[in-house]
């Protein structure tokens, strides 16, 4: 009998689901949707089950059972209540998600921040193994961040440490829409990078990232841009580098306050590999000290699309051994 | 018998050396000299001779023994071998700090950052105690910071954790001595606070802090200015909310990071009071996240002078009692 947890990884863009065994060697049964607008906790509790049934399909004739849900959700939440405080994109306040997912499913459930579990998922399973301070960044919709300090997700006092994509690197830069100016989130988000190369070419910059939108500037997406910057495009190789300066400015900083093992960053963008990662390192050397940057690693993210769904799993481990 | 623990806080400037009992429920022979240039390590010893010799003194009858010596010393270091890796201030490359005082003084020692003393200190028996999550800024010739998570100090992977007055504030800001643009030392350490007005009444600007310095522009220190901005002089005022804005900006960044339920800031300037705390955390309500700016207090050091003494010594406890 294979005991499993299923991990469910809400995300404004996507809701992606699979099932973990308890040792995390593997996955399975992992769907994935565009977030629904509207319904979204009847969508996961839906989604839960066609996992199951798909891991079901995958296991054969192997023996499992699932004893346990770990969510994974944006925003500022209450782990103790198990409750997201407000989350704007999935219009919900104070929304008691944990229960809801709970009594639909008969299992024990646990809820942690979505980018606490990504990078969590990178600690457990992915490019962050072993280390023993590690920070890490997820690059999407937004920047959201991670800190696991010897195998546990550092939560601060109330649950909200982490908001690395909110930490200002301009105390007179772009405003942001949590208020604050010059956080990374305003130039290293997927939206930000995206807005930057539109920003360019209406200024005049030539680039074949129109070839990848059939011209239409309102359709580039960061993923367009990486993807003409691997294609050869010399303007969208400059975006990329441009945001690696942002990032490896925000890493720096991580690096001198942290003294981390391993700095891992996920998120789409990574994928440009080279284009981001040599001069993010760059920026690095040259702004936090020495010592500390010898210590450290600045690695992309190992799970793809996954991270969160373990990492989830993963956090409904933690919880449940840590209270019992 | 009461046993006592020596506390030696090296500093650039002064070194102060008091001796705090197991409990830290006071200090005693509390003695401060500036740094010597040359022969730091006698004096070090000598001192440390000096302050046993006025607890004798001030005990009187009472019956006490001095069991251990916590050394607080700036520049990166490794606690393992007890060495200061580099001290360009006291002109230390690898100094075993660590073995020579204990030779000399036959007891066990050991070696801790300067920063992370201080705010070990305020934790310990200032006005950080009963934090969680702690981070604190020592402003002084530099701007050096600490982190302490539930009791202990946080020291990264390499001894080199807490580095806050490196983080950078603005990307493409003043460049720092220690290589990087913007870092927060740049701004607000107390050489900085002192040329930001001096450049100011360069320009131009009147000020009456000139009467603090006989007219001599070159005399002019962050106390001068916290003296002249107390005694109702609007210019220095000015540089002191422009250093509040700086501090707050950081501050606002620690809070979004870790969510401490603790800010503490230590160092001569935040005897200016309300001049900085004010607009301080005006910056941090307006930049860092509702949440968590509720679940943190920012509170000035309460042990000016002493929380390095307090820090090094019950740093010297923790390293001992985890041991063993």
């Amino acid at each position: 009998m294979i005991r499993m947890i299923a991990g469910i990884d809400i995300g404004g863009t996507n809701v992606r689901v699979g099932t973990v065994p308890e040792d995390g060697s593997t996955i399975h049964g992992v769907t994935a949707e565009l977030t629904q607008a509207e319904g979204t906790v009847d969508q996961i509790k839906r989604m839960l089950q066609q996992s199951v049934d798909k891991t079901t399909d995958e296991l054969g004739s192997s023996d499992f059972e699932v004893v346990g849900v770990g969510i994974g959700a944006p925003g500022p939440l209450d782990r103790k209540t198990g409750t997201v405080l407000l989350s704007p994109n999935l219009g919900w306040v104070n929304e008691p998600i944990r229960d809801s997912v709970a009594d639909a499913s008969g299992l024990p459930t646990s809820l942690e921040n979505d980018a606490n579990c990504a990078i969590f998922g990178e600690w457990w399973r992915g490019a962050a193994r072993g280390g023993r301070v590690v920070v890490g960044l997820t690059i999407g919709t937004g920047v959201g961040g991670g800190v696991v300090l010897n195998g546990e997700i550092f939560h601060g006092v109330s649950d909200a440490a982490g908001e690395i994509g909110h930490a200002s690197i301009d105390t007179n830069g772009r405003r942001c829409k949590c208020g604050n100016y010059g956080c990374l989130e305003a130039y290293a988000s997927g939206p930000a990078i995206a807005n930057r190369a539109v920003e360019g070419i209406e200024a005049g910059a030539h680039s074949n990232v129109l070839d990848f939108v059939d011209g239409d500037l309102s359709a580039i997406t960061a993923k367009t841009v990486s993807d003409a910057a691997l294609s050869g495009d010399q303007f969208c190789a400059d975006v990329i580098r441009e945001t690696a300066h942002f990032l490896g400015n925000a890493v720096a900083n991580l690096v001198n306050i942290f003294n981390p093992d391993i700095v891992v960053i996920c998120g789409g963008v990574t994928l440009t590999g080279v284009h981001l990662f040599k001069p993010l390192q760059h920026q690095v050397v040259r702004r936090a000290f020495d010592p500390s940057v010898a210590a450290c690693k600045i690695v992309p993210g190992a799970l793809p699309g996954t991270a969160g769904i373990f990492g989830a799993a993963g956090a409904f481990l933690s919880q449940r051994d840590n209270k019992g």
